[in-house]
């Protein structure tokens, strides 16, 4: 088990990113979504979020982040989100995992409302769990 | 751009799947789909087909094929093709294209009712073009 392997020390944050996307395909996976993730190379100048999951009809979107102090979305990966929500029909979200937490998802919707700035006071507004996605 | 790069002369048969892959998302893009494609490399164990693309809430999963014979679609190919459609709600395909010809669409339905045997006849009865897949 990747876990078992890995263990709670990592500090690279590449590896972070990784495990963190890697449980949360599974999860979704054990909830019954069909799930993939972006490529890591080879993209092809298409937008692409870093997972893409559905169940019975409905797509979800879910960019990825693991760090712990308040951030701001890039702008190219909102457009990005965005249109996947306008082409695909997508509900796009932010998953935002804390250490030691588990994951808040926050609405690509709310995230632009407040600017594209995330932090714990917007997590705490609007932050949902992950059985409230779809 | 890739074709002028590339030209017709490919035989690698990695190469002639990857430029076939390449031209379908970003036609499929055009069409308005938003569109990814499976990762080369760290697959994580879930079940995932070539390409994922969606349009107003419609799902497809498309599984690539480059080739001039006669196949059978692989049992483990069919049921990650399937573990989508009932899972996400897709509509599931095999793409399949001839050396100067058009890729033809084969649903996934017809495939597993062919014994998974994919050929020019069943191509001729079955197969339509790229856009009748929604």
């Amino acid at each position: 088990m990747l876990h078992a392997l890995i263990g709670d020390f990592v500090v690279n944050p590449y590896r972070k990113g990784y495990v963190f996307e890697w449980r949360l395909m599974h999860k979704l996976y054990e909830m019954g979504y069909a799930v993939m993730r972006a490529p890591r190379s080879g993209r092809i100048g298409l937008p692409v979020p870093d997972i893409v999951a559905a169940k019975n009809g409905k797509l979800v979107v879910i960019e990825c982040k693991s760090r712990e102090g308040a951030f701001t979305l890039p702008k190219d990966q909102i457009a990005q989100l965005q249109e996947w929500e306008k082409r695909a029909g997508a509900t796009a979200y932010v998953a935002w995992k804390l250490a030691r937490k588990q994951p808040v998802f926050l609405r690509l919707n709310d995230v632009i409302d407040n600017g594209g700035n995330i932090g714990k006071k917007f997590l705490a507004e609007k932050g949902i769990g992950i059985d409230d996605i779809i």
